[in-house]
């Protein structure tokens, strides 16, 4: 059973029209990139055919090294015309992924990577929680009811799996939450007890059928290539007894109606400063 | 069983004498209350006899209401003699804490309530983490080998529940983690599966026997009050089958510990500064 995805994007698109129809201000995305592979431009690209199908103008900024894409950021930060960044990463260097996403004005960070950000949530306040992290709880909340079930993530990254963690936690949401990793034991006793099961392992197929409940909803994150074709990280077999949100066009279409519909809530606000 | 937390505080009290001992700086700490109940006055005077021990100066400050807590607070952050910096809680206006932990000077937030440090352990910086899930932490590697093993974490405050699981989940320690709290069904099917428990739910002898597993490590962050006695949230019988901290003299004593012990190096950092 595949959860219907598209139908989740469209209705945050059209809200993102909506809020643009109400605002005079353009909105405007900034998306850098830094010595990008053809995949991460294949991805801009798609980015940029999305902002202009909702009217909401687009930047693409290719840096040549960490350097220069630091001192664009600076810049971009201050730019009162920009009301989204986005910075596509894995950046070459890692070391200084922390100081990169520091530098980007904390309100238009609109992937909610900035630690300000991130802490925020521990307070309740999801303005500009990771979009991934949200586009899993739009889905989630569109597709069952969360309070009090059994929701289990694997995988504990910055911007999936942590996020998503304290996210569940939340009052309205009240799930009860289990973060499985590597050093997990017995993982499948785990997943197998959960009515929700949201997987960000980067591995194809890794969620097998005999590891999740009857009727289950499970989140897949993953984004791998097989023999040039996107899988992601959950047995296609987990669909005959589960429901599952397909990939492509799952978690990672809803993430992208996620970010449009921040740069357009930010171009709103900027209207009424 | 009782966990020796007596000692554990001792090393860290000897770890931050060792570090005022190596810097000319006379390390300061200011700690704040508004309209305090005597509970929160004998609690700051244990305090200040904590610090004066430790040979760190120590200055109370009782405001007449929150806006005048803004206003110190906002001075005393930028005031390079101070430390560290202490707010007593709860405010009698719960609406504005965001808003006064987000006064602190992160660098001196000693606490660890700030937005921005809270989001820093997620990236697995943990300088500033909440201080008594440091405390918790302190005691928790200190009394068992922490990789792989389920631990599970009763409460989501943003001061222990949900800091204390984002630091287990951080890859030298890698607990299998799960967070219950009021709305968790089946609560002791999980506790019994645990080989730590962490409660900090506010209910006297809350964690039953039959909630914990033979030889599990329990930590006890619970302060109550019963017929003018202090106890924790771990029923006392716990201890003949697992390892408990004790309350008093548990968790609430390595917090004190943990904050001076910060104090003292932020001391020591502005010496270098």
């Amino acid at each position: 059973m595949l959860i219907d995805c598209k139908s989740i994007s469209n209705e945050i698109d059209a809200n993102t029209k909506d809020t643009l129809s109400k605002t005079s201000v353009k909105a405007k995305l900034v998306s850098f990139a830094v010595a990008p592979d053809s995949g991460t431009i294949s991805y801009l690209k798609s980015q940029k055919k999305k902002a202009s199908s909702l009217g909401i103008e687009y930047e693409m900024i290719i840096a040549t090294d960490v350097d220069e894409l630091k001192a664009l950021l600076k810049r971009c930060s201050k730019d009162s015309s920009v009301h989204g960044i986005f910075v596509s990463h894995p950046l070459p260097d890692k070391e200084s992924e922390l100081e990169i996403v520091q530098l980007v004005n904390p309100n238009k960070d609109i992937e909610g990577r900035n630690p300000n950000n991130l802490g925020m949530l521990i307070y309740g306040h999801e303005q500009f929680s990771p979009c991934t992290a949200q586009a899993v709880i739009e889905i989630l909340e569109r597709s069952t009811s969360i309070m009090g079930k059994k929701a289990t993530i694997i995988g504990r990254s910055p911007t999936v799996g942590m996020p998503v963690s304290l996210m569940l936690l939340k009052r309205e949401r009240s799930a009860t939450v289990t973060v499985c990793h590597t050093k997990t034991r017995n993982l499948q006793a785990i997943t197998k007890d959960s009515d929700i099961v949201v997987v960000a392992v980067g591995r194809a197929g890794f969620l097998k059928p005999e590891m999740v409940k009857e009727g289950a909803i499970v989140i897949d994150v993953g984004i791998n290539v097989v023999e040039g074709k996107i899988v992601g990280d959950v047995d296609n077999k987990v669909q005959e007894k589960a429901w599952i949100t397909p990939v492509p066009g799952g978690v990672g279409s809803v993430t992208t109606s996620v970010l449009m519909n921040r740069v357009a809530l930010n171009a709103a606000r900027s209207d009424k400063i």
